[in-house]
């Protein structure tokens, strides 16, 4: 049967990414406290693509990551894009995939259980010069205005924002300490189950802590420099803040970008 | 040419509804202030199809449609379905168009001017037994927590929350005026433009008013079922709120509905 | 500490839904082949709130989901309402849980193995009166216009389509039976990973299977009124398909209704 | 009034980007035909924050937008926030306007006028350095597979696909010339409304010319290059494509980028 992909291109453009994208998938991730867990991934997969090809084989990125699907811990899954590089015999393979990742949590005065979901993104890509993986986080928190309380006679407003951290490190850590980290630099932390001494604390624990934006990002950053819960500092890091007011129907966003000492 | 479309059908099965969704349209619709506004549309419009017709025509919808966009009062939307229910000889003819209502609004203190944005739908449908026609409009408002106020010895959680209300009448009325009645209901409006002296005003003024989800509702059901600003009392209508809550990543919710005194 | 909840409200206006939405979770449920299977769920849990209640307890929601979370066949779904209508002392408790159902399939010709994703949603209620549950499919399809066909020298359109049904039934059925009526309803089922020789079949085999939208809700009506893997037919259900048109920048719709002979 | 976000910060950390997100406002753009058009986008602006401020004032980003929102060409996006800039006396400022921006067309046999609409981005940046330009505009078209079509017996599978294209540019050009570009380099353009002559028309000119993901992009490539509707060529562009694959649940990709000859 014809290989059309396989043959040969005269147009002379190469094409930086060709692959695959928003594939639905179960896979299984690291988990710090139960070995690994079970969750549901949003994948893409490429590889460049010389000017002299047509096409590339896209059945064979699904065939790979399907084999890997049950462990697909950071490290796991740049192995995988090895394996699509050499597969396909590309100078470069690159990919991202997008989980829910779920964590247990006791509220802070009753101890009450339940289980938190936070997005993660992995993004790596391999090619003949080395590896490179990024690690994405999305992590809600309240924020409280501190001008909204400066300037008020009582009250302030408050409401819930998502603090969105990009990391990249050569030795390992754990996604639930770079959670930690986030949650403990805004007005306070969320939770799934809160109790009337809970709702109690988290109220009063926020106003105690107003932050604008560009102090939950300051404060994160502050954290991510200083973190140590992994063997080396991040080589690199950036932390971007959006708040959904609560009196506009607009958000408010800032960002910083760390790039070594 | 073959109109396939035409042809007989034998499995008899009847379709309640055949159609065009997701068009993306530019239309005019009423503004109490300026007379019309330009807004952009998501439109959806269908007719029931007997079990004998193999097909409906498609192409016909968007015909129609497009000559009626620069004039899409709610009564006129009505006017459009019945001219697609003549054209494809359906008995009931239906459709829906969801688009941003544009409102200038000024600051409560500094009277600073901006617009806001309020996505309303059209909801209509015409066949020999008449006419119905819905209107729905999202009105993002402030809601702070009553329980969080009296537990704690300082602070409240607030958030952002949406209110959905969906109205029945005979009789004319402005989508501004609905606005205002169920921005009132809230522990306060919203505003894209808030100066230092107006975002003290809205923090205290919130902190006045707390409101679970559930008096937001109510609230709002009592503005409506008093609402004066239309000459006859509204036939039917449901009022949602759903709070985007601050000390949680899932939202809060209640719905009432009012089907006549 | 106060409960303004459990407070008296003098505004007799009852909710007929006050609870909690949009909360993820990660849950367990029943596979045919392997028993269960863990995915990733979006929840929407509600009671109704009688007039004279200020408000919920919306805690308790989580609480009770957060037991059941590891096991959720259909018939625990209801079960955990059950528990939360006991707890809250509600007439009413219902809820709905939306999740991507993953299943194992074989390329028609090569027999390659991958993973398809189907979007499913239970929709339950429990009350004095008994129980009802629905479930939601929704099953992507490939739809080849028989116009096109027919009017063309050569070629005709086609496009990915997503066929949504709706179920109900007092007696047992698997997921996995009604997935496989509706894609042999459409002009071709979809598949994670095609060899070349399977992607002629799927070619041809829908070139020869030609179908509308409306088409492709009256097979499937009829494969559903025929299903004959579960004990009892269907007591009801709803067929709809929306194809994303490869000719428009628009989708194609059309729906049935049955409810029963 | 104290003017918190005035005061000293002393944790030394510069913020690259502080501001406003997904405010919707009604603007008015140019349009080659009509000279204006209405429209509605959904706005980002910022400033960079030097380390030793707190916060910036957000309300004004607003103020500036409402005083440029019917007059939004290309140019006067810049100028926009140049006053932006000036005003919050910052080094940079920078932002985003994302639209439909709807165009008239004619379809190929019958002529049957209609408006198709296609999202468009301005992201536009302004410093002591210079100004900076890129127009992104995604142009959906259909695209039928050359394999498909080369290895079964008849018929070819295709599908909507999105194409996306950035350019910079420092000399005038029409984003109708580009739509045109595009359209002319997929299997096929799209319609909103198509007669039955017109379907024939479509269906057969898609397949008679196949195009693979990676050929779309390298056709637009060519057109982008030598295209002759601007004073200058393009100083940079990209080209994305993602086909809604009709024989899979996933998407496929292919990207290409132009920095110069």
């Amino acid at each position: 049967m014809i290989d059309i992909q396989n043959s040969q291109d005269t147009r002379e453009i190469p094409l930086q990414k060709v692959g695959v994208t928003d594939l639905s998938y179960p896979v299984q991730v690291l988990d710090k406290t139960e070995g690994t867990q079970c969750t549901c991934a949003d994948v893409n997969l490429f590889v460049n693509l010389p000017h002299n090809y047509k096409g590339t084989h896209m059945s064979r990125f699904i065939e790979i990551f399907h084999r890997h699907r049950r462990n697909l811990g950071m490290r796991q899954f740049l192995s995988m894009l090895e394996e699509i590089r050499a597969s396909l015999d590309a100078e470069r393979a690159f990919g991202s995939m997008e989980f829910p990742f779920f964590m247990k949590k006791n509220a802070p005065v009753s101890g009450a259980e339940s289980i938190m979901s936070y997005r993660c993104t992995y993004e790596g890509e391999v090619s003949g010069g080395g590896q490179n993986f990024t690690l994405k986080i999305e992590v809600p928190v309240t924020t409280l205005c501190p001008c909204s309380k400066a300037i008020s006679s009582y009250g302030a407003h408050n409401q819930r924002g998502i603090v969105t951290v990009k990391l990249r490190n050569s030795s390992l850590f754990w996604i639930e300490d770079v959670i930690e980290a986030v949650e403990g630099s805004a007005s306070s932390g969320l939770y799934s189950i809160l109790k009337r001494p809970d709702e109690k604390f988290v109220t009063e624990h926020a106003y105690d802590n107003p932050r604008f934006v560009e102090d939950v990002v300051r404060e994160v950053y502050l954290a991510l420099r200083n973190f140590s819960k992994s063997e080396k500092p991040f080589a690199w890091f950036q932390v971007e803040c959006k708040n959904f007011e609560s009196i506009h129907n607009h958000n408010a966003y800032a960002c910083a970008e760390f790039s070594g000492s």
